[in-house]
């Protein structure tokens, strides 16, 4: 079973059980961003805690197998189309040189890990129109000279 | 005085000044991101705010003036090649269908607003090695029908 | 039944009954435009819409719950080929810094949404030649400094 | 004197004179969008509108010369980067087969013209957030057969 | 039946009865270069001409159906490889400005159509070596200012 | 001088002299398209065709060198933006199978050049809206087994 | 029959038979790099020749009616990716400019031909170790002026 | 004094010289594709080879270290547009999977250098029109397992 | 059987094994990279080898003849998009000059092989956290001059 | 001064000196490669280093502020043409997926740092030809759960 099948047959038993990504997550003890990312095949996920999603969800033994398998992450839009998507890809491209240039002055010269990180989305209601929250947490890696 | 001139005039006023850009940002009554992305000529600053700024820093009027436009955001490399902003362009490349999901199922068919938004980037101190903390707060917009 | 699946069976459907865009949106009670960009995949309907639409067409239910998922907005051309869209690209190309030009002395520095948005376009006779006429409204967006 | 030299003598020109696009149209007879875009060089003004634009705005002779020079529309971002270009761009995107799908409907097999084309961009006021209002005509050319 | 099959159902039964597309230009009356297009799915027919090469070729109505279905042009390669058709994206890199400066001059500001249009390609016998004569003609379309 | 000064200069030159590209061809020889393509760099003249141009518009002599060196055939966009030049562009994506198809239906395998080669613009007027006509002829160049 | 059905019979045939391209070649008249460019789907083959070659390999008369169609030149990598057509690539990249350099030196303005063209691939051999000889010529074709 | 000053230094003074590159290459002991490619940027020369050709051309000593200096091999256009070069590119494009089958039957596995590589350009005369000729030797490189 | 369906045979065998790619090297006497490689059809194996391997995971014959069979080495990402190898490639971006200044200091103007190129990869362990040990050995190739 | 100009400075100055990069290294403590990418703008020096560096090659101070700074990473060729550096970039494509094997099985789920990484380049005698040794060690970091 490879990573598109996996997250197909995750997707119709996620539907089926009415649970969210919010419930899924509570159940098998991680964050949600993290678990939805690694059931779209983009993460994987420790024997116990694959084991634990299917187990919640119904789903057969190979789907717990396919999250434990180390992903190859691609994608084939070097530019995003979806608008959800695309924002951040623009957030990308008119804060860069700005995240860039806060990192350098609070750390040094070195980077925000993408590895060592975590990420979490939240909804914060607001009379004005609800509001995405996200929070990010990215160790920084500084530079070594040898 | 174009948006470069007046970025090349801030940087070296604040670096003779010794000010980061969380002093200048306290001073101005702005967010150092938002700040440091006007200084860097993405985007506009009010007349007050920007008076303020070349008060600060000892500099001519037309850098205010300059501060006030509004600029043509624009970058050139599709996919950046700096680490720090490429980390960034792959969080969006690994993360996006999983922010979609997340945002689709908690407030329904919409996006995250990247213009009624406000980014904020903190240290967080680590024994295990200091992390860069970012928030972000995107308006819900939601695709309305017609 | 994925969204491809979905136009396909609407296009038929429409086909065999003879009715044309504006007679299936009056019937369902929207724009032309919004009915359209949702049977070809690029809009989601409300339940009660989608299910007024599958009657009209006399269309099983799984179109209905299609029709309701969420889309991927995707294009593959970055540049379109087919002459009706190229002319829209090209006028975006010629007229885009017109555009921003324009909506910045009306309104100041910010956007005009895509999102809170709608489209018509209507046919206008004239003895020089019938003429496309198109109407767009897109809520203002400012810039928000924080 | 070129097209480039030209747009900034009239910006320098249009800011001193403390004159909108909409002033300068209705002086010279035109529409704002196409002014506009005449005098950010991708359209080409006849000779008594361009002299009377100089006149108008105290600029010498040269620069109604430039005027009226067909211009080569040339834009270098397959895809804009600006968020107020972009999102027409992804108008584009979303509405191009809809657009497509409609204009055949009612007009049978042929394009909307972007030469024989005039556009308005206008302000709409609302409670709930003004609105750009957008109207745009362009004839239909049918396909012909030979 | 979409536009590909019916190319491979029209190349065949044209194959088979040993007809060339200006035989069957001929018995349609269409021009042979106009009839091949819509043929390769790239234009379409009439609902008369379809029937009538339906029933030259012998094939069955869903043919005619197709050809008279409004196509989408798509071409797949931005810069064509095959040598016949990469030497006229020559052309029109190398002589592109010159049409440009010479429509200019005879006609205005404006553009020649490349839908009311027509080609035809002959042989022109030459003892040096036969030639390609090619004739095309298109409507002179004036920019029209508003 | 190089091939951008020469152009430069004829432009100059030939604005102030009031005559057309047709009246410089008949002056000194060649077909209109072949001349302006020259002046334009895209093509090199014999030395007494140089010669003959600089006398006719009152160059020096450095601009018929200029013209006679060898050109590099250089363009930048590989999809032009030029509505002009793009409408070829539309020609060979929308009619290049066409061409490929009709001209190994006549000729057999090969291609037609694009260096033995000539091409005509001519207005033809009409009522219904002047056209622009062109011809072209190019060798045709069997592929040769070996 | 298409011609990547063609590709793999004749592949298939080929190494039962235990033959190389050079005994092949040799069997039916043609060099050998022309027949196997014809064997990948590069080049057509004349009747007598697509012929031999179905019989000395024992294929069915479908193969000679696939090798003696005239084949669309495609290539889907801009920029090859094996080593060993990217050397090549490399060669044209460091050499391009030589190349014209010395044949406009000695043939004046014009190119080699790609299509009134043969090529050659011999091993040489050495103690220092094997090379690979190549021979090609190519027609001069001249620019002609009109 | 860089590649590009060199260059041009070399070019006007060879112009002068009324010597062509066969000639110079002759007097400095080198293949002329070689001393082109070097004049050209592409190579380094030795020392002496290097002073014998200002010394020919009556050059400054800085032209012979400029010419000593390894170069940066750069080209900006991953397919070539002037036709010269194009062709090239093509000849990869069509034969180079005949060229990868051809040379692994005669060598194995392994590649063309093209490094350990050589070129030469002759002139053959013919009546039905003179051919270029090439002549290049690869030395053929295995690759080695480990 | 093609390299896809080799490696798939090859993963499932090697997975069922309980052995890593560190035993099978040892098992055939070769690199781990190097059998990694030729198992994912970047390179080819010699008869014995492949037959070893085989052998040693219980798998038939014809493994080993695809095994055998000179691979078309291609990628279809210019930019990897996995964070393992995108790393590589920034590795080639940031350090690609430093790495050519180094090289030619030391051996002169050439090259480093990529195909008479080794390359080992070892776990270091380290109470830092572990390290990745990469050994690359290749060829100096200096370019020859003729 | 800026990056380029500094680059400039330090390369003149080291030319005159007769130092290599192995003697820089030497002196001011750094490992060649290390020093030479600082010294090519693609990192920064500690402020002790940089003075070291400057006082060795008698440059003035402001060439040490500018090793100082914390460079914009930045590449202009996503495929590099240099061949030196494409046999890396070929390197990755040929052997990426083989690192990302070996790397999840020595490693498990997680990346080699390109930011916690050294690099040494030497040179290794040999008979058959030198070779170019290079070590990389980069530290691994494995993917979070969170």
């Amino acid at each position: 079973m490879n990573k598109l099948e996996m997250t197909e047959a995750i997707m119709t038993a996620k539907s089926k059980s009415g649970m969210g990504w919010e419930d899924l997550a509570a159940k098998v003890g991680l964050a949600p961003v993290f678990l939805t990312s690694a059931c779209l095949g983009m993460n994987s996920l420790k024997a116990e805690t694959a084991d634990k999603l299917v187990e919640v969800l119904g789903l057969p033994g190979v789907v717990s197998t396919a999250l434990q398998q180390y992903p190859h992450k691609r994608w084939d839009q070097a530019i995003p189309t979806d608008p959800v998507i695309y924002r951040w890809y623009e957030i990308v491209g008119v804060y860069g040189e700005t995240i860039k240039e806060l990192i350098h002055e609070k750390f040094g010269d070195g980077i925000m890990s993408a590895i060592d990180f975590s990420m979490d989305i939240d909804k914060e209601e607001n009379p004005a129109g609800d509001r995405v929250k996200v929070t990010m947490s990215g160790k920084f890696l500084p530079y070594k000279s040898w």
